[in-house]
């Protein structure tokens, strides 16, 4: 029973990041390592018009709006179509034109599936997606497409309020 | 000490609401008794054009964001000019035309002043102003002007996840 | 046959505007004054949220676009409802607060009627309403609602691109 | 001396596209084969933020605010930085995925320079561009930046309503 009452026993565990390179940072991150505190996980493709236009700016908000909170905002660059044309020094000159500063992880590319593995792991069904992880590393919100600002902020907000878990979860 | 460890002893308790009259709600509200919930005041003019842009419209999100949740969004109309043209047949076209649904206190005119009591009793600097009060009715975010819809649902999440207070308080 | 070879002979002349009262000008202001020009009457209602948010914004973008330019743009403030509300003192704060500078004209109220005068002679079916008045003071195009910015330009310049008549007209 | 009795034997003649490639279209175009209609340019790269949010949409809405009318929207893909990541295939994607239906023409890679020939030729400054050519072919603007809807919709509208030149011209 967590501190609202609610079981989340049953809940997902996150599955770790499989990611080939990590782009605006200095060291490969993991969600293991950010325990305790809480992960946004925007996926995107470079050339996905929705993820252009509402998920990716939506991200930079989060970053801003959380900046000196306990939230990490991280970029997962998860291509399942135009693989040929979304490689890493495409997505380099995206994040440069668009002055994204958060983490991003380029996925591993899927074994005999188009869908990167990670993308598999969290069984994503498009982008953007994003993906909510409480301090204690749980899947908390998975939503592919369109989500309110408002609804984002009560949501992250929410998570933070939580008590963080002993930290030998 | 709350909660979170943060002492708020010296926060304001929200002056109690001084309405004229009540629109949208079949008997007037009180703070008082709204002791546990989360209450956001949305202070407008309906002639102000930053109201009418984004405060209101931000309220009526407010309000379907957090429906379902502890939380109360209240109208009040702190009319500080024009006086004459913005009376209560005035406001209840503009509900009407605006179908805003969230109880609406028409503030109490001031005394030998032009800012009515209310809007006096908390300080505030024009319109529109957004005060988030807490479960335990004390002020937590009095803010004149834009505020990000993040940020909002940010704030008043942070206050829904604070303990009800023992409502002897 | 006009200039550009389109028999407009079946074209309603512009029915003059019946004001109680103009505001924004130092005197009243007829089509027949405007002949040559090419007129944009925008007919709204201050308490219409179509009007406020889209209709009287686009007015003032028109304004703006076509300073210069022998275009004049008119409001026309024509109450159907609520009459009570949206007086002249109402319309001039609407007007002061909204930083309204084109001339507007007061409709006459309707004998018997709701609906003013104005408003019944271009039979228009709500606000806001804009109507295209060409150089020989034929009304051109009536729109009711939304209409885009893009198209609302083009529709004007082909207007001011004809030739103006002869003033005997 | 044209129809508006202003001399514009001073305009620069629209230079020819020079494309290595044109795409949404069975056939390269020439602005040659066009004379006689209003030729709207624009020029883009497909990893320019400016484009994405306001120009390549804004060529969108152009096409369909004036289908049927002699009216021609060409997109033109001014590669000057980035050339390795915005080749043909990636174009591709991103026409497919934007759903952008007007011809585009691949500009001609620059000779010893890494700005390309036609974007050379009309002397353009970044991207997004647009560029209207007249009926007789003739360059009558050429905007570096973000350019209103309405001033966009007027200005092509103004050309529209020029005569066409003789065809000998």
């Amino acid at each position: 029973m967590n501190e609202a009452g609610v079981d989340l026993g049953g809940l997902q565990a996150a599955p770790e990041i499989r990611a080939q390179a990590w782009l605006n940072t200095p060291a490969p991150i993991t969600l293991a390592g950010l325990r305790g505190r809480v992960v946004v996980l925007h996926a995107f493709q470079m050339l996905c018009p929705g993820c252009v236009a509402h998920g990716t700016p939506q991200a930079t908000r989060i970053e801003h709006t959380f900046a000196g909170a306990e939230v990490q905002v991280l970029g997962i660059h998860t291509v399942f179509e135009h693989h040929a044309v979304m490689g890493r020094p495409a997505l380099e000159v995206f994040i440069h034109e668009y002055r994204l500063t958060f983490p991003i992880a380029i996925d591993m590319p899927g074994v005999r599936s188009p869908i990167p593995q990670t993308m598999q792991a969290y069984e994503l069904n498009g982008t953007p997606s994003l993906v909510l992880i409480d301090r204690a590393g749980r899947v908390r919100l998975s939503h592919f497409g369109h989500i309110d600002d408002m609804e984002v902020g009560a949501r992250i907000a929410a998570l933070l309020a939580e008590a963080a878990p002993a930290l030998v979860s």
